[in-house]
């Protein structure tokens, strides 16, 4: 069991009467216990908290007049994950998947498999069909882009990313959950806090589902997979934004954060390759 | 909008490896906006977390080895309760009630609606099908039922309350719910926090379905229904125990709260009764 | 695979503006899928299909003025049951039970387990807590119980029954049931068509929760569990009555039928009883 | 209320074990109740039917080994529209859309709206915020773009469409969907049966959420929508391919029809723009 404080303060300047939606909540399941949460609004004005089915994704949606806004998130999560023997754990068989797996071998907006069912079969297609050829993937991704901080937008697909060769983490998320659908494993985003992150910021790496479960994947080799508090999940990170801003409204300051209480050392070590995570529902 | 602080803080003696279920976390949804809470054990054990679907009620499990056991809850909770002049609500014809309303309309363990069709009709049959018959119902049991406390124990059922002629909270509650389900009124049984309650405790009352909503309704008429935090909802107070042991544990303190911080003192009237109150999705 | 075509006819004097909900439609998943399916109404009147969630009941709600009504179902069920070898099947300790099956525990309307937990505790509270102990159950009721058609009526609970010591199919399943219950076992209520039963008519039986999965047992040993189409599923009778009527109509006429087209004879012999029968989502 | 019966016949031949996942079944809904269906797989072999929850999505799995294979789906379907006066229909402003609906903003694999906000608001932004903006929207994507068999295919997305000026029904759904969800406006795609198409096929269409309800579009305007009869709906094409096949099978034959039995003629002209109609849940 890992017990982590997340937390992050968004500060804006709000121009015209704006809906915010935000996307900061740690997810509430079977593999993290919030122990204490706070989520305050200065001034004060009526939230409303809601859920996207079925991902369980939590949301606040807040209306404001123009004036400044401080938005604060905290919480203390129990964090545990399920751990499994990398070697132990094969793919899903097409016909043995679940329903409500399959949507994540569609593809997405950031997320063009579709487009590269040839190229991921000839360089993965005579792997192993088990975790290595996840962890293989990752391995590709991480020594094929260099992490260049403001080198894509918001617009930025898998397939543009293996253009430019460069990108930010959900960049590298994206590529990985692309290959890993064209290969016929399904995939997914996932938004979060990370511990360890340098500088801090929100996190997104991805999940893939083999032998039955979802496991952690982070190409970026930025942080442990083992310290990693899940906000929200979804088909690419058109889904899990962590704000969406209707009106105008300015940010100029902003803090993140996610600090261990205590650990697990084995999970939080990035350089871990042997141990499988899985921390989803 | 009301604000509520509310917690408990239960004290076990456990004598044997037990594990308890705890009903104990306000309910979140739209009408329940937790702004801060924090679930603590002590000592420190792994709990679970879980929620019964459909109805959200959030439960905890634990299991323990013995030894002394100390569980605290608190919570702030913003309550959004929505209002209605009672004399515009009308009933729900049972061709319009949603499917999943339906099971509220079925007599339940402790309350025998299907025993109480003679008798609700002819005390209550010729009544106007609105609001002020649920409020009628309401009046009644207060007039008819002594409120004693350790007068009834954990299988009094309604119909036993009505030949006792007194009860506690949940037998008020369950006499409300039999008689509205007798007259094809879905009503349901809901556990909580109360503001002014006194002596602090948890508390029973019910919900009676109503013009496609459920309205809140309390026969004791000890605590304002405005300032009811909701803990759990079911068919009747079989399905919202606060706790469930498995093993051998006294419980030799117990204290519960609910205190208003900010309040809007019409509803926190427990003498309201032109302002009907809805409080749950 | 066990192939069965099941149906019924119900035909109705009404007298006033009635509304009927139906319950007699085959439930869908993944046990039970639909071939061909046909639901008729003469004359002719919009029908509403519901579904209960979570536990997927199939509901038909139909408003008619006063005159004659007939309605037919009929479907060919392919049914796919899971089988264990009963000796492998244990009970589920408490602490691992899922949230959705802990309602199971609770008592009902017809089954007051929570009366029952000393009784239980004497008769079965030493044998072995695995899949023969629900079989010595339902033993024990077919022994106790005489099968007596028209001796019980529709508000008769399993405590009741205990008394009168005869019944008809629902009150065996309820007394299954509330022993199970007052054991620790979760047990639900079945409502479905049975191949070879007779007189043909909807029939009642029951689950227990073992090992992970759902089991269907059978105390009055009248038809084989192999042969079970589910209609609908809930805590006991109450919640999967095949007619509710609100209004007025004489029911002069009914015809129920469940007849195998292809069968796996072995879970056809209503005197298995190594073979453990699994067919719940 | 119209009477629509539909069906598919699909023939393939099948060189090595493959698994399909067909998505041609109707959907079960308060707007779609089936009255007969039957699916029939030709040799026999055991289907899986699952759904892919929120969307109710009905798909039938099916692993075969090499040889022919027929496939066939027919249903009677009561189909009931709920019709809106067009001009009393509004936009739903972001603050109040439901928590559900909200996905449906985001951009997808076919639809990518993030690109699209400068020339949807240019196009369209000035327009009244009601119904007419969308009809405005088809009306100018009928407009401007050829309905030409085998223009486009499987990866094409609607930005490549705006460049060729031509495509298939799912085009046109697909650049629809994505000027609204750049304006705002939630929209998803539909796959479905269509009355009246020539020649007859599988059809796509989308559906815009306006004042609290989803509403049929089809800007083709090759089939008037009170004759559609959905069987899935997605965030675009990819979410409901009718068939997906993962082995190796030719398909050298496939009918597919939708025959009105009984009509409500306004709602069967695909002139009518008067009346907005609405079908989903």
């Amino acid at each position: 069991m890992n017990q982590i404080k997340v937390g992050c303060r968004l500060v804006y300047q709000v121009h015209t009467p704006t809906t915010f939606l935000f996307n900061i909540s740690a997810a509430r399941n079977e593999h993290q216990q919030i122990v204490e949460e706070s989520f305050y609004v200065e001034p004060y004005y009526r939230i409303e908290e809601g859920a996207v089915s079925p991902l369980g994704n939590r949301m606040v949606r807040l209306s404001v007049p123009p004036g400044d806004l401080t938005v604060s998130y905290t919480a203390t999560v129990n964090l545990r994950v399920e751990e499994a023997q990398a070697t132990d754990v094969s793919e899903t068989p097409f016909e043995q998947l679940p329903a409500d797996v399959l949507p994540y071998l569609n593809p997405s907006r950031y997320c063009e498999s579709d487009k590269l069912l040839q190229f991921a079969s000839e360089k993965f297609g005579s792997l192993v069909p088990d975790y290595s050829r996840v962890t293989a993937i990752c391995n590709w991704v991480y020594d094929e882009l260099s992490y260049t901080s403001g080198s894509t937008g918001p617009t930025t697909t898998a397939c543009d990313v293996l253009e430019l060769k460069k990108g930010v983490c959900r960049d590298f998320a994206h590529v990985g959950i692309s290959l890993c659908r064209a290969l016929g494993i399904p995939a997914r985003y996932v938004a979060g806090y990370a511990v360890n992150l340098e500088p801090p910021d929100f996190h997104g790496f991805f999940e893939a589902y083999l032998d039955g479960r979802w496991f952690l994947f982070d190409a970026t080799r930025l942080a442990p997979v083992g310290g990693f508090v899940r906000i929200g999940t979804g088909r690419d990170a058109a889904d899990v934004a962590f704000s969406t801003i209707r009106g105008s409204a300015d940010s100029p300051e902003m803090q993140v954060w996610a600090n261990e209480e205590r650990s697990n050392d084995r999970l939080l070590d990035p350089n871990n390759v042997e141990t499988a995570v899985s921390s989803a529902p």
